[in-house]
């Protein structure tokens, strides 16, 4: 009889398929496991698939008392409970890597987009503005990314994708991260300085307690009005109302985004604005990284039933 | 007294101020100069500026009997009759690579919006459909950059640019041109082994009688349904209703457009389709590649009125 593994998060059917060939699932689709299935259903769960941004606590662990393994699907784990977890000897594995490079792709996409205005320019030529030679002001030549700051704030394996990428539009590449990497970008030891650095921010920094809030007012208007920001990481990372803010009055140029602080609520004020450029988190939405991040999946719940520690572990915190 | 100039496209007048500067400017706007000017004003007239995709033929050249110098704004001179041109011994410039970085970048701009569905994506979040966790096919994961095929149909300066630019996202890039170029990419010797191979086609060849609809519903159907068609070049050289009724059947996945087959229209049956991405030519639209083409365009100017070569004299044909 297989194993059987619940479902923790909210998943489109088709990313679960090739977990459902190897284990039984239970699927509570977001919901508390308890609202979902009987104490005796979940009495026998060892193993769980979560997304990494799901609130996942102690409360939740304690439905399934045989828990013994909480496997993200994708990088993040920032919604669960690293402590309890550990408290409760359950080990905690994610998909490191595998979605860098489709995530890398997004948050250059939306550079890209943002600071070329190109929702307002395919609106401009469907419209018919275009055909119609209607000035407008929005259509103006803008900084193009020769010679250009971009400011890369974290250097794990995205930010080193995002880097690389960057680096071939002829850019000047900066980075703040709590250490120095052996990567040849200049290094800037604090993230004011690197905001003051740079008229691009790219967030490529992990979610936490102290990354929580990081790009503030403060930091925002340190990047200044011909800046913008892209945020491809969690919606944690940016003070949200400050970022409107200062897209509002013109504090900044723009954003990318594709992460937001109540997903998948994206404000109004935020969704009114032109100079903004909004994706509903699909960085590690394609083909190949969803079957990478499945075959990470797929390796550390084998192993876990095997007996074996999880290949692919969460970093000590 | 100065130098004059007649302005024979049609330019925003920002374009113009420099040249404003150092030369007396006679501003055609993209009209038949005897239809804005007297032939007593256009009988001293021995330069002038024209944007390159502009038709500029032996009679309008004839309008202005001094004319010694056609002075092409940006790296195009497609529309300028260049046998027309040398039986009149006037030279014609233009301003090489002065906008690569800004065309290349927009071409891989459109490369991503179209792959990655950067329009319907922004639309879903907009449009409150993620918050309503609405279903929608077009968001279904697609294949990202990741070892994907991207060809490169010429190997110019604007394609180099490219090709560097796409290589940095891990994908593998080939090319045809009409010779094999010291560059460290597959070469192909046919635009149909291209497109065979390829899932997206990047054109970035010059215009010219040798290219008119080079990519056509032949190549389309080589390139198949999961690829993508990019065009920064011009829009003659693809076959436009070919290409629409590639993209209504689904013939290929979708398109990326800055140049159109007659601009500054693009035809409703193109504007209707939500697999494609549409920017107003704005490749070298940017900041720096105003400034770079102006340096140009001034230094074509200055060595003609100086009684010495173009140093920015358009390639023999």
């Amino acid at each position: 009889m297989p194993e059987r593994v619940l479902i923790y998060s909210r998943f489109p059917k088709a990313q679960m398929e090739r977990f459902g060939q190897r284990y039984e699932l239970l699927n509570a689709a977001g919901k508390a496991p308890n609202e979902v299935f009987s104490s005796d259903q979940l009495a026998d769960i060892r193993a769980l698939i979560t997304a990494g941004g799901t609130a996942l606590r102690g409360d939740a662990m304690d439905m399934m008392p045989k828990l013994g393994a909480i496997v993200c699907y994708g990088t993040g784990y920032d919604g669960v409970d690293l402590a309890a977890a550990a408290k409760r000897k359950i080990a905690v594995g994610h998909s490191p890597g595998a979605n860098a490079a489709s995530v890398a792709d997004i948050a250059v996409t939306l550079m890209l987009a943002a600071t070329r205005r190109l929702l307002v320019a395919d609106d401009y030529v469907r419209g018919g503005s275009w055909a119609a030679a209607k000035p407008s002001p929005m259509m103006r030549p803008q900084a193009g990314m020769l010679g250009r700051k971009i400011g890369v704030y974290g250097m794990g394996e995205i930010g080193r994708k995002i880097a690389a990428r960057v680096a071939a539009f002829e850019t000047e590449v900066g980075y703040f991260s709590r250490s120095r990497h052996d990567v040849p970008y200049q290094y800037f030891s604090s993230l004011d300085a690197l905001a003051e650095w740079c008229s691009v921010l790219m967030i490529a920094v992990r979610a936490g307690a102290d990354t929580n809030h990081a790009v503030d007012a403060n930091i925002l208007k340190k990047l200044g009005k011909d800046g913008y920001v892209v945020n491809i990481s969690r919606g944690s990372v940016i003070d949200q109302p400050a970022l409107i803010a200062a897209l509002s009055d013109q504090t900044i140029a723009g954003a990318g985004l594709d992460v937001y602080a109540k997903e998948p609520h994206a404000p109004d004020a935020l969704t009114a604005l032109p100079n903004v450029v909004l994706s509903p988190h699909i960085g590690g939405h394609t083909l190949e990284s969803h079957v990478a991040m499945q075959d990470c999946v797929l390796a550390n719940l084998d192993a876990f039933f095997a007996g074996k520690p999880l290949p692919y572990t969460v970093p000590p915190g």
